[in-house]
């Protein structure tokens, strides 16, 4: 793709996120473009972009033929002095994204449906939907249009998935779950299955059937053997537009709101809520009955439980907010020679008392004699 | 069902769970229950529960038309005041467990086996064994009566599988594994794997083939995408009614005795072993050849090691005795204050040695001169 | 197998590993092996091992036929004394890995391609290929010789995989994903997917597309339901000879170098890299853009970030050097004893300043008076 085409795909689709280009002021550079890259390991006929000036030294040396830079005269002057073609956006990594899109698209699945997949008489297909081989699509399914399955997913009774969602090979979804539109689910993760709940008996642990069920609004996605229970009532939520990173664990009857961000390997113990842009790093556990508000913020293996206050960005475990923590955790390798301190005080302290005892007792007998 | 079909079914089956009811003393109250739902979110025809007293506020609002209590007058009579059918049970949680199955049993896979199922000739199956689509059983495998495979399920060669166990989409059984009567596992699970064993050489990382076996005891249960290692020699074991929990990883031959719960995302690492009743919280980390006594509990996200005392409630990383640990805790976030605090006493005691030092030198000049 | 007949393929293929035997000194005892086990369940009929002199007690009472030992005469001649055939080696362990394998090797897939597999008519199949049951096989993939892929595998278009690699069933291969010779991919897990890549905007997330690739280099093994990304741009590889434990996370653009070891639970984040021989504890979290020098070693549960200088033994999060996380959490649980001293000092310190303030007064008023 010719430099001046990208510019006018973007130009047309994303108007408002193409400030300026060298295209402008220089119409004679038009590179071809044939890869994307990260800036440092551009080629000739890379696209690449950078995300603010501290990048400036790698529009420098970068061999890209394209980048996306933000809005800063200097950083495009360095461009042009290098006959790098750019353009300028105030959001470079927003814009590159869409930019992707014009060089690569995952590839797709034939479309129709492969003979062997194994589709119960009852199930409703709406249009352009297409199915992989060996799916098993039980009793009742009913599946939106442009829905693609890849092979080898299993889909259990009573489940609805909306409009363009993609479930991707080996995910299962179980029984009842409703997954809305626009939703992708990545390879092995099971959805609506059996939340974990046992009750303690006299003879061991008795099992509480999960009877709710899990709902996924729409542009939900799931990352790789990720896992989101059932509940024993009520429902699991998974609010629009949320995304879940792989071997992420949604216990049963938690609700996360729209837009939230849950990063690979979180685990949420049942009947934990997020408010929504709730953004939760790696490995973060939350605590069941955890209420976490509007934009928080977790840092990777955070222990969240009780009530989080919106807005608050938290660290630790259990989690403080990240400036308590940070400060906290400056000082903990500190704690062998704090406590040894500790130590030469109380003998310090100790000693001055001997000696203020004698001082006293010196002046008390001088007292005495000078009476 | 009505009210009074429900206490009926209850009172046959569990009737030392159930104390007493509301129908004996208002025959004329006796609502149709259609649903299952947790208090607060209880509708006209629900049936829910409450496990004490201070969910009293709960009864006096829901919108149940019934309600399991526990043995306390006084929220008896308050659910008795607003017309809402009651049970009153010494262990309400438990009654609704099997209030539930009243109502909800998972759908069931169809009967039989299915056409495309792939069954090794040498695979001996017993009575009433149903086998979903795609599902594939190799040679030597032995299925129990009553056992279910969903769709998709692989089970290796010389796998035995007791009476009733229930096998759900996806999940895999390798080579050799045991697994007891009454055991579900679900969907991704993977069971019987080649442990992770590997030993350093001049060359790099030398393979030590895993030549053990897995045993899963009856009534176990296994969560979502878990993984339970076989080992180089010997056993990994699950014992009899222990419920693993989604993502729980099991290494190479640990031992986990009978009624343990693992939540979600444990990490057990090869030759760790727990005692019975042993409860391990979320993303708890278990290091190799740990010994964990009968009836410990370990918070979520603890790192257990070495030899835990039965009974001990654990958490931290590394794991301690929950008070301790909740003390210390407390006061992690202060040690930026303490530390300030030890510079300024310090500073201060320093100030104090020369003040005395003046005194000292002051006395003993007086001392000379009054000689 | 008779001893002899060990002792005999051991010194013809690992001669460097056999130094000595009892069968020199004691050609008559050469019982018969038939188990493997640790040498504290071992039965007669059962070769196993120890690593070292702490063992000796083992040695004593253990029911093994043949054990091999370390390079210590005493041990030696502990054994010849109960009867006991043994190998010595400098490296008894890596010795019994080689001996395993003459008793030992996981079950094989029956050769050939079984009639339900679907393979693309442009897949390129090298000689001696194992294909099970409902293998699915896409557009432009290249199978080396001696492959094995197990039953309900998916492999996504134009993927490689080299000589003699093995995909264990249901794991599922994304697109394009390049896989060397010698690999081991265990069952349920997923290489290749989608990166976890999504840019905020005023709409909500909006993705970037994953256009990289996962390139997995010779002899890799990846545990079951392990994840490991492709980026947006570049590569996300995985070095010669590294292992990765069940249920590892590897994010999009992480760069492992040969040899590491990654235990179970492990998470990197996106872009984050080690150098060679780096070995990471179970469930390790790796913030993103975490650079790892060569021969790390991270505790369990540790949490590295910035970058780890070659060597460094670390522990806790943040991580720290060993040492220094080991004092440091050692004091840990006596922090609210410190907090009660801090607290008792600095009262200490205000009587001692009013003491002095007191002695200073009767010193001055003692010097106006002897003025």
């Amino acid at each position: 793709m010719k430099f001046s085409q990208l510019i006018q795909s973007l130009s047309s689709d994303q108007a408002e996120l193409v400030q300026t280009s060298s295209l402008i002021e220089h119409p004679a550079c038009d590179p071809d473009l044939t890869s994307l890259a990260a800036i440092e390991e551009a080629q000739a006929g890379s696209l690449s972009y950078i995300e603010g000036s501290k990048f400036a030294r790698a529009v420098q040396i970068t061999q890209a033929s394209a980048v996306i830079l933000p809005m800063q005269a200097s950083l495009q002057q360095m461009a042009t002095d290098r006959h790098i073609a750019w353009i300028a956006s105030s959001e470079p990594k927003l814009l590159f994204a869409y930019a992707v899109r014009l060089f690569y698209q995952p590839l797709p699945l034939e479309p129709g449906i492969h003979p062997t997949a194994v589709i119960d008489p009852t199930v409703e297909l709406a249009e352009d939907v297409a199915i992989g081989a060996y799916a098993v699509i039980r009793a009742g399914v009913k599946l939106g249009r442009g829905v693609t399955i890849h092979p080898q997913v299993v889909i259990y009774p009573e489940v609805n998935i909306g409009d363009r969602t993609t479930l991707h090979a080996g995910c299962i979804i179980h029984e009842r779950t409703q997954i809305g539109r626009d939703c992708v689910i990545h390879s092995g993760a099971v959805i609506g299955a059996e939340g974990f709940g046992f009750v303690p008996s006299a003879k061991g642990w008795v099992k509480l059937e999960q009877s709710g069920v899990t709902v996924l609004e729409d542009q939900v996605e799931v990352g790789c053997n990720a896992t989101i229970d059932r509940p024993a009532v009520g429902e699991t939520r998974i609010g629009y537009n949320s995304k879940l990173d792989n071997l992420v664990h949604v216990g049963h009857n938690c609700q996360i709101s729209p837009n939230c961000i849950l990063a690979a390997q979180v685990g949420m113990a049942g009947g934990s809520k997020t408010g929504q842009w709730v953004i939760l790093g790696g490995q973060v556990g939350v605590a069941n009955q955890t209420d976490i508000g509007d934009k928080v913020q977790a840092g990777a293996k955070a222990g969240l439980h009780g009530t989080i206050a919106p807005g608050s960005i938290m660290m630790g475990n259990p989690a403080s907010p990240y400036k308590t923590f940070l400060k906290a955790s400056a000082i903990y390798n500190r704690l062998p020679a704090m406590h040894q301190t500790l130590r030469q005080l109380q003998q310090q302290v100790e000693f001055l008392q001997q000696q203020i005892q004698e001082l006293q007792d010196q002046a008390n007998s001088h007292e005495s004699r000078s009476d």
